[in-house]
């Protein structure tokens, strides 16, 4: 299963794909980040992230899009530009009809490290060993991005068994496969 | 001029369009609101809500869009879809190089009622007496999408006037016509 993790953002969007299934070790495939100017329009830097995150997806070809789920902390200026973007991020993948899976940075952090309230030092060291490489992926959102997809291939298995067990499955949180439905207005 | 108003969200998304200019009273062109199943996939709802809206940029090529400048109030999850139904139309707007123009919801309601604390049965009223239509919009977003087209109708004269006595203009609003900027990496 190949997986592209995102960490979405108008200044710095990370973007990272990673190879992995049952038994196997994550494998890094790519890892990117796009940056847009701050002083540029939002319908522009939307239209940049759109841009680089379809050619990435279109070059890599991931059956699964992992996004970080946003919550509303800090400052509300940066929470409504990052939700933009994982907004056009989860439309890209819709219209390629990849599924789009959300974890929050908790999940994340507590996939790659065992411990929910990692810092960002903690998670990139985690990556860095999980996918061996030689050095330490830089800025921390292309490590954050890489860490959404470990965490994603990690989490849907699990995922999968308890949908199986569950009588009446909960919410649905990919995309299904024919997404073109239209509701009479 | 014609606008494009947007009032973003993912349950419903109001839609209308407004001609008008310099002493000419706004005309209505169209309204509609798009509405996606609270039951699907997020990134599923958000390419119903890009497609639908795409298809009234195409049918009715507006001069602006203006969207609703969204604040981080209540509830979380509302605030995120809603951010996030307004990256999409913003994107859309993008890449049909129209200028997309931001409003808070005081800015429209003081533009179309004199107060900037109206609720939304008088925004309904003054849209109503304003378009000189036979009935009142429905649902609230369809009448507030029109609101937000004719707030964008007079305001824009008004931010231009004020941008050209300005010696360093302040922060863009609206998009550049050519909006494929890239940045290196």
């Amino acid at each position: 299963m190949r997986v592209l993790g995102v960490d979405p953002g108008l200044t710095r969007c990370g973007v990272g794909v990673v190879d992995g299934g049952a038994g196997k070790p994550p494998r890094l495939v790519h890892v990117d980040v796009v940056r847009t100017p701050a002083d540029h329009d939002i319908a522009v830097r939307l239209l940049q992230v759109a841009e680089e995150v379809e050619a990435m997806m279109d070059t890599y070809k991931p059956d699964v899009v992992a996004v970080e789920r946003v919550f509303s902390q800090q400052n509300v200026r940066t929470v409504m530009g990052t939700a933009q973007a994982a907004g056009v991020v989860a439309l890209a993948a819709a219209r390629r009809h990849i599924p789009v899976a959300w974890h929050t940075p908790s999940e994340v952090k507590a996939a790659v490290s065992g411990n929910g309230s990692a810092d960002k030092a903690q998670v990139t060291t985690m990556v860095t060993r999980l996918l061996r490489l030689d050095t330490r992926p830089k800025p921390a959102d292309a490590a954050d991005a890489l860490a959404l997809a470990i965490c994603h291939l990690w989490r849907s298995p699990m995922q999968a068994k308890l949908a199986a067990l569950t009588p009446t499955a909960p919410r649905r949180r990919t995309a299904p496969p024919a997404p073109a439905v239209r509701v009479a207005r």
